[in-house]
C-alpha cells in the first residue's frame, strides 16, 4: 500500500512528521509489518531524532549548517542560491528513506525518538513524502 | 515477523551484532527476503563497517569523534552530559535503520561487511533492536 | 525476488545506477513495491542525489574529500593505501542500503532524484547490488 502527505515547511530545520507517518500506518490497518518514508527531493532531508528537548534540535541544525557552510569558496553550484549545495550535501549526510517496523499497529519507534523532515532550504517549501506499507 | 534484541553495549565505539542479526534471519525461516533492523535510539546507531582490520574501527570511531566534539562552545543542550549532544549528531550522521536482502537464508552482505551497533555514550547502555523480517 | 548487478565504477566519483535499478523494478513485474537496493562493499556507498547539474555531484564529491582527508595522521589503517581510510568514512556517512517505493511500475523517485553508486577508491572497481523487490 502506497500513501502520499505533504509537508509545508516554512524554513530551514526540523519538522516532526510522526504524527503523519503514524496516520499513514494506522490507515493501513496492518497490525504488523514495515513502513518505509522516502522524501522526493535533495535539498531536504529525513531523519530519527529526539522528540523531547528542543535544545538537541536546535543544537543539530547549528552544527550542521557549520559543518555544511554557505560560502564555501570551492562551489560552483551556485545558480540556485548560497543555501543550495549546502542543501544538497546535507541530504547527502542524512537520509532519503527511512524503514522502521510496525508493531501492535504503531510504529515501533523509541520512547524519544520522532520522525522530522529536515528541510536544508531557508525559504521551505512543499515537500513530498511517499510511504510504503507492507506486511 | 518481528524479533527483538538487546545489546549490552560497555562504552563508546562499534559493537558487532552481525551473529545476533542472521540467527533472527535463520529462526524465520525464510530463503529470501528483507531484514530490517532498527536501533530504538537517538544516542547510538548502526552501521555496516569493515569487519577484518580492527585499525579500520578504530580509525573511523577516532575520525567521528574528531568531527562532533564534545565541549563545542555552540552546544546548549548539556543537562545530559558532554557526550550527549555529539552523540546525537553522530546519530543523524550514521543509520537508525538498515534493510538488508536475505539470500540463501543468510544476510547477503559483502565479504567484509558486518553490522554494528554504535555506542555514542561513554558509559553505554542496554540497546534495543527491532528487527523486520519479510518474503 | 532477488536481482544482482554489477558496476563498473572507472574511479572515485557519483556513477548513476537509476536506469539498471529501475530495470531490475521493470522485470519484477511489480506494479507497487518496495525496491531495495544494498552495496556489498566498505569503501563505496549509495546515495540518491540530484541527476540535473553536474556542478552539483562535482561540489558533493570535492567537500566529502575535504571533509575526510587522505593524510590524516591519526589514520592507523594505512595498509590499502592512503584513500582506504577516508573511504570507510565517507560509507559510514552516506548509506549503504536504500528503499525506494514502486509506483506504477517505476521507483518513485521525485523529478530531480538520481540513484548513485559512489566510489570512494581513487582507481574504481567492479562494485556489487543486491536488490530486493517486494509487493
Amino acid at each position: 500500500m502506497i500513501q502520499h502527505v505533504e509537508v509545508h515547511t516554512r524554513g530551514k530545520g526540523l519538522h516532526e512528521v510522526t504524527t503523519e507517518v503514524q496516520r499513514a500506518v494506522a490507515s493501513s490497518g496492518l497490525s504488523e509489518g514495515l513502513c518505509t518514508v522516502m522524501i522526493r527531493h535533495t535539498s531536504a532531508s529525513l531523519t530519527i531524532q529526539e522528540n523531547a528537548d528542543p535544545t538537541a534540535r536546535h543544537d543539530l541544525e547549528g552544527w550542521l549548517d557549520r559543518l555544511a557552510r554557505e560560502g564555501d569558496p570551492h562551489f560552483e553550484h551556485l545558480a540556485e542560491g548560497p543555501d543550495d549545495m549546502p542543501s544538497h550535501i546535507k541530504s547527502a549526510l542524512t537520509s532519503t528513506t527511512l524503514s522502521i517496523p510496525i508493531v501492535e499497529r504503531r510504529l515501533a519507534l523509541g520512547t524519544w525518538q520522532g520522525i522530522y523532515v529536515w528541510e536544508h532550504r531557508v525559504r521551505g517549501s512543499i515537500r513530498h513524502l511517499v510511504i510504503h506499507l507492507g506486511p
